[in-house]
């Protein structure tokens, strides 16, 4: 399972082949009710797909780095209601998985929020942002998206601002002097404020120079966040740029890979692929050692929960059988 | 009263002195239980000082200018429960005549969020921004704090930052670490996040550059927005820097100052205190034309609220009796 802001997606292997499906996304398990919120989004993604318990649940999840001390009360519900085991880790480390797999790089997961993972040769791994919308995701499609409201109410106020950004905010959102309100009274102001991306993309692309610019801007964020996860691990680690934002394409790829400097690669698969290649590790018997850091895993022994239990991994990776406790996925 | 985000405060005039009250602020007029709010924080704000119905109350609440079509259920409210005169208007413009009375200008009301009101002699009135700590409020206390805890946040992640604002954070919130969860799941984000402008103060106060940068930042863009005022209305109109930032003093006032240029007054007094005056001008018949732009009076008409209404304000000012509806504070 993938679980981000914006949506959560299932994919479900077994002897019947393979199904998907996918529902609405959380504010992350940091929120304060994020336990309930986790386990509702995959009642919710699982909707109709008839998946009972499984073997190995494989789940990285938006909040992941702030909220340590709900991960065991999120893996023991887990254990209860859906698998054998569990695998619990952030969303940037699926996607780091999803997009270059076992090698030692710098993935940005950039969709509605912004964090890096960093992972080198030797099994140690950085987190860099994933602050969340009110204080970081430098770059993400919320901060994109804020950019662009932001210049289109200054054109309206007479202080900048884009033209271009107006028309379309307006066609977006009705009559400009409602959009605070909306915003503000929004079940989720980062999701509604991160939506007009997408038509922050398509100014830039229609010539507006204000909108260039914010995808300017966040190309730089995200090179610098991929930077700080480089300078603390090992300068020459190659930098790739994933996540839902990476689909805009050149706008953001291009000032991306001239920021960030050294060898980016292409997304090999999504976050959705890291998460099934994480459960048939975590089936096999061993998690990859570049990322087990970020991982925690963790079983239902016997029959009830008493033993639930996590191994963590290290440098030589992460055996599954018999671990310790939960709490893995340091900044 | 006046009726901001991060509290409310209540005077009383009578025959027996003036007594005054305070209590905890509201989101805003515009959030979705807006009317609810503000009611509430008015019975908080009021709360032990033993005041029953009034003649006129005089309000100038945060979220006004978004809230357009709440303020005919707020003002019926008011005048059911604790006054036979309603004087609706944003805390812009109490703080406007608080700060620099009936003459032309522009105000600067900068608090948790930030706002400007311009005038000009022949009745004209502009606000600028305003727009929410989400969408703008440019050069806030929202957005100083912000900037602090990012600058705070950036420095723990190898980012750059600053490490004075780190410790001050730390100091305050905590393991950061934990923050993003705190500040996300927290009651009024916005006000958490202006909180910390104070240690963004005593930073800067200490010499800290990044942290003197970003009172450097807030000073240009309320500057911006005053000039945005000025240019709508007449480029030669004095400006006044007024509401609780204008408290952290030279750090602010200077840079705004200079940047804003032509003519700067000082705040001869608060937003309570252009509340009372409104409250008083309403009370005589006749509210000043240069904010009756930005006004609405209701009042009771009979023993039912049938008949309540509101006058509109123009070059003339405003007449008190017999007006016709609610719905005026334009943008």
């Amino acid at each position: 399972m993938d679980l981000g802001k914006t949506g959560a997606r299932v994919r479900a292997c077994g002897p019947d082949g393979v199904r998907e499906g996918e529902g609405p996304g959380v504010v992350g398990l940091a929120a304060a009710d994020g336990v309930r919120q986790v386990m509702a989004a995959l009642r919710g993604a699982l909707e109709g797909l008839d998946v009972g318990r499984v073997d190995v649940l494989a789940m990285g999840l938006v909040g992941y780095h702030a909220a340590s001390a709900r991960r065991e009360a999120l893996a023991e519900a887990l254990l209860t209601e859906h698998a054998d085991v569990v695998l619990l880790t952030g969303d940037v480390t699926t996607t780091y998985v999803g997009a270059i797999g076992d090698r030692p790089g710098v993935v940005v997961a950039a969709g509605t929020g912004a964090v890096a993972l960093g992972a080198d040769a030797t099994g140690r791994t950085v987190v860099r942002d994933g602050w969340g919308f009110l204080l970081g995701d430098d770059g993400s499609g919320y901060a994109v998206g804020r950019a662009g409201l932001r210049a289109a109410l200054e054109h309206r106020d007479g202080r900048g601002g884009s033209a271009a950004l107006e028309r379309a905010a307006t066609e977006r959102f009705g009559e400009l002097v409602g959009l605070p309100a909306a915003v503000h009274s929004a079940a989720h102001p980062s999701q509604l404020i991160a939506s007009f991306a997408t038509d922050v993309a398509r100014a830039a692309q229609d010539g507006d120079e204000v909108a260039r610019q914010i995808w300017a801007d966040a190309a730089a964020a995200l090179a610098r966040t991929a930077r700080a996860c480089r300078e603390a691990l090992d300068p020459g680690l190659p930098v790739c740029l994933a996540g839902g934002l990476a689909q805009v394409g050149a706008l953001l790829a291009q000032p991306f890979a001239a920021a960030v400097g050294g060898e980016v690669l292409r997304a090999a698969g999504t976050s959705l692929d890291g998460a099934e290649a994480l459960a048939r590790q975590a089936w096999s018997g061993a998690v990859s050692p570049v990322v087990a850091d970020q991982v925690s895993v963790v079983r239902a022994c016997g029959s009830g929960l008493e033993g639930a239990v996590a191994e963590e991994g290290g440098a030589d990776g992460l055996g599954v059988p018999w671990p310790r406790r939960v709490g893995k996925g340091r900044r």
